[in-house]
């Protein structure tokens, strides 16, 4: 049997390796992929071998990461429960269908990988697996009792590295858990299992919680303009700059990290039914969201974007839980592609102290026009005020009759 | 004929009420609400009089305001376009039922209006009487021509008071016109429409944009922290203070407006069909918004927040547009109480330089419960990692099915 | 131990009530629902003595079906995937909670129940036992690999009550299974597996799935008239007589079922994953959702009609999967109790040959107004043709203002 | 100036032609498409010459309409209001896009129609001339008190056409209004205006309301069944034999008008505010209606359904109200689209005594595996019934959640 492990040569996924490869008698292909986490990837081949696999794919999946995944979400505006970027959940999709790839390239049976039994993430995995290749198994050792009881911590594990001469780096614990990629980095448990708990709090925290941006108490006093300008709703240049998506978000990381933008502290669904609590800082798509906000409300028609605002709730939904590469986030994003066709131009942020403004947004497309919207004379005649009557008469119509049938206080309590 | 006029005092209403006691011979009543707008209401009653009405109505307003209308919009969470806190929208609906309630206690024919015909004010006026009172007419002069040709510019009004012997008083003009209440102020038009125009540029807006609120910048350089409590869906108390809806708001303005939260700058859609640029200051409300959400994330459940998200922009819509006593905006409040029934807790935020923080949020209604979880030891047994398997794999067993019939191509480009 | 077991004396609940006795070694308790499936309950409470339970309930819960869980749905207009009346879906919740109740009166530790693992009716059992109380346990053998294993086929479940002298009576076996209740009686699997099987075939199915009502060809040649009266969405009386909603749903289903209307054949995509097909006779159901559509038309406002229109799936899929006593399915039923308040009304429909006619409608509430809409003078003066055009103008507006900006073929291939 | 009419060459429109070609001093240019209403067009064009008219365009749009316009919409499954299957509304689209075209050939100024103030006609013509050349100008005269004074009555056209020799057939006049076209026929107004009155009475309507089809009473005693073939939502083939779209609605009109099945009587919503009651025959159009349905319920994605399920009402509103070229519709349809790539297959239906059954339904794309669902033994062991476990115990865990916090009377009276 052959089996394709989402592999970091840290402590969890080196157990991982070991243990599937002697359960399953299986011969262990790693796979690493580079989604901008930063990690130290120099190496890791040779520390995965040393730990049991027969062969290590490590691949830069950060441009298709930028352009296939982050950006087609950004186009939809999508936020979850009101508040969060989705910066994990959107990077689950690519990972595994990466390893689903290399599982057929390699002719293996089974992928596996190291989410727990509570989180979203073995969900994202499962569904992208389920959807892209439903003949793989699927292998997931912390919903199996057996590697439940083994490991019940981390010194389980340290002392099985140990036996099995399994190169480990003694890594000091945080007081919580995160996951960072080049959208973003969250943090949950430990310490922030109390939601009264203050993750801001400089005292406590400017060490913990800011590893892609400042506190905003810590940000410059000075506040800095960007210039971005988006073509059909993707951001194609920063400050006049034409940048593709991998480099924007690097750019824009880069410089709302430093103004402490885009800090999410949340509690938030879990699919698998559970609320949460995490601490997220996505510097760049914090940035993004809002400036696409911008040029879409000058150049997007009214009726779309209240229908496409009614789905965000939706999609963002289907990102979080999963459903990636399922038909019906395709039925939306085809809604969404529509949408977006005149969604191009040039918004002006500023940043400053942990926000973010608009300081200006002009574009080709825009419907915006002065001469309608104006108190003053308009010499285009494109506006006669006496419409007006006519349209709330008949928008009034069947207010008028609704109450002379039912009465005036079937609406409201009249003095 | 009678005629109840929304009468200010200002220049432009009191034009209006010796412009349609002409033109209509009628006996002029003229009202005035406070509802937070801050306008000298002192001499107001003798100025009417000499200004042709018979008779004026001064009704403050402001605790019906914050209670049955700015309250159960905010408990429904409403932002319009995902941006605008609806401040003037939501005043509207009150006015313009007082005037009915007026009309009928006097047996007046008609009210009126100084409106123009372009905005959406005129339709949350009209829409409003519609659906309170069929039978009365409604007299909009801005929308007549005899008006608008009689009144090209300010300077015919001041010319038509001075021979009217009319009491006006000669403010100067800003650049911009503007409406306030308890819940915000708007600026529009004059050097706003040009959305390229930097509405938060200290050099230039210091003076124009900051009634409620200091420019971010401005704000002190500590932050401060709220504790708000809230009862199903409700604030009641701010700092352990109990409060009505009216002191809240009011110590929120100030707590809000001190650190310079809740302005927006945004370019909008109108009911009418156009585009227009507003710049909003909504410190308390949106202090009040961001809280709101915060204690529903702990203590609502994910199936109804989700639904609940997707019929908001609706909600707003019905707002925005006027159509506050409408039945279909009953209907979706109606869903909105249902679910605020426990929506019962404590959140503290932080204020800090034009931006609104969380700091911990707890409630004897949380449906977050550490034990499940957490990453640790479970002693409760609330959760089983096993069943996550069976989860995932019946939400996937649709996917699998599908792509087993129609290829994974159909649902991705795969290497 | 005690165990609560859903149990109806035929052979699957026999075996179960004597299974799970051995293997829980648990007292047993079983309950019986009269919910107007028609089974012969005589002698039930000597056979379940005889097959172990310890003590028998026999609810006839008919009367509470029909009010609090027939129509309350109705009032919804719910309807799953554009045609199935939910006949099955909405009793699993009334059985579950009478389980749950008599569990607390009885002290019983857990509720058990012979639905398979692979339908809906197990997730509605359960999902409302979680809902009602999560503190009880739930048996579920047929997800239980021993009693799968024990029992592969009918011929087992006979031998085990043979040796184990458990009175059944060996009924031939159809080929479908069949559920039955007062709304209506479902068909599946068997015969039915193949989508291409014609069900309304008369020369083979004639003996087959026409429990409640004929086939459309049986039906008498002669139309007949019935006069339904409603009070706030609900059927108070069929042709002049006040009847409570169960002697509604009897009338209608004898009146329906004579006439073969309410016949639905459909491939339907069930809870946990899968699509299955299935066949339904609704006599009653089908003529009261038609009826009250009509009803709604005349005196529902067009924008909640719309509005709850557009959420008429979420809430039948709902009461589908078994989210009934869920707090997203009170929400909804808030919205829709809302808009029910003025529908109220007579309506006359025709039955004949399977098909369901309206004949007349009339109401106090009615919100159709001859005068406005007719092509004749108005001697009302309610409608003014002329305030069509404003009404167009703005309404067409924005589509000017964007095929001025964008260009007409924007929007169409124009020669 | 030149101004193009909206042109049949009775009696209204031939007055319409003088009028306004007087009252405008304009160029006139009548235009005539065959829709498919079958009037006689023979001599049409001398007949608008002696009428005034200096040019007449007589199109066959009747392709264009079943490809263009009413297949796009059978793909979205559009019916209004849960009854309507919109076929005026979809018609007038496509008439005024023609008539912007000729407007720009010949460089006219101005498009006119006949459709009166208080109608749906006049707003989707002219909204499709607001999308499609804003620069038009339009012309309707009803809305014009000069005309409406002018012509009070019909018998006012009569004299006028006899003073200025406008050659026109003295037609008797019928107790209602219709409008015919491919895809179905309407009648509304005179003795319709009452919605008690029972348009379906054979002893009063058979000459009245059987234009396309017979009254059920009328139809045949034995059923008939059609194989309908569909390839990506759209049927291609009945019966086995390839069709073109126009060709489907002639062969299906036919078959479905024999058997009296898509009859529709109606109080319904008009976009300017009132209700108004219709009676309509949509024979083919309700056939395939059902069978696209049908086709989908075997092919379709459960989400993907439930999704679109939703959005209906709201593109069937579109539809009704206008808003054919408006970018929401496109954002909609650009979803429906995708939502069709597999709706491909066969469906049999019997049509009987005005009632449509399906009989069959089979495809190469079914989802439907009856390996799954079935309650045999299951030989691909492609589900697996012990997940179910894992899967409810998951979707109750917020309720379980939920209960615990708040109490199971939170959700149900528990006795």
């Amino acid at each position: 049997m052959k089996i394709v492990l989402a592999y970091s040569g840290g402590l969890d996924t080196s157990v991982l390796m070991s243990w599937i490869k002697e359960t399953y008698n299986a011969e262990m292909i790693g796979f690493c992929a580079n989604i901008g986490q930063e990690d130290e990837l120099k190496g890791l081949n040779q520390k995965a071998k040393k730990t049991g696999a027969s062969k290590i794919y490590i691949d830069d999946l950060q441009e298709e990461f930028a352009r296939d995944f982050i950006y087609p979400m950004l186009r939809a505006g999508a936020i979850y429960e009101g508040q969060y970027y989705l910066g994990t959940s959107i990077a689950r999709p690519l990972i595994a269908k990466r390893m689903v790839e290399i599982a057929r390239k390699e002719g293996a049976q089974a992928i596996a990988h190291g989410a727990t039994g509570k989180g979203n993430d073995q969900v994202r995995f499962e569904l992208t697996a389920a959807a892209l290749a439903p003949e793989l198994d699927i292998i997931a050792p912390w919903r199996d009792d057996r590697y439940r009881s083994q490991f019940p911590g981390r010194q389980a594990m340290i002392d099985y590295c140990a036996a099995k001469k399994i190169p480990v780096q003694a890594s000091a614990k945080k007081p919580y858990s995160m996951d960072r990629n080049l959208l973003h980095i969250s943090y949950e448990a430990g310490i922030l299992e109390d939601p009264w708990y203050d993750s801001l709090d400089p005292k406590k925290n400017r060490d913990y919680f800011t590893t892609l941006s400042v506190l905003p108490e810590d940000a410059p006093d000075k506040p800095e303009f960007v210039e971005l300008e988006f073509v059909k709703g993707d951001c194609v240049a920063v400050n006049g700059t034409k940048m593709t998506p991998l480099q924007v978000m690097k750019k824009l990381n880069k410089l709302g990290g430093k103004h402490g933008v885009g800090r999410v502290d949340m509690v938030e669904n879990r699919f698998v039914g559970m609320k949460s609590r995490g601490v997220y800082e996505t510097p760049g798509g914090s940035i993004l969201t809002f400036a696409h906000r911008q040029i879409e409300s000058l150049t997007m028609d009214r009726e779309v974007m209240h229908l496409r605002d009614s789905l965000i709730p939706k999609y963002a939904e289907l990102v979080y839980y999963g459903f990636w590469f399922a038909p019906e986030r395709l039925a939306l994003q085809a809604l969404v592609e529509e949408s977006q066709k005149n969604v191009s131009g040039t918004v002006r942020v500023k940043l400053y102290k942990g926000g973010i403004y608009v300081a200006g947004r002009k574009s080709k497309h825009s419907l915006y026009n002065p001469h309608i919207a104006t108190m003053e004379e308009d010499p285009t005649k494109a506006y006669n005020q006496n419409d007006a009557t006519g349209f709330i008469r008949l928008n009034g119509l069947r207010l008028r009759v609704n109450s002379t049938v039912n009465g005036a206080k079937n609406m409201a309590k009249l003095k």
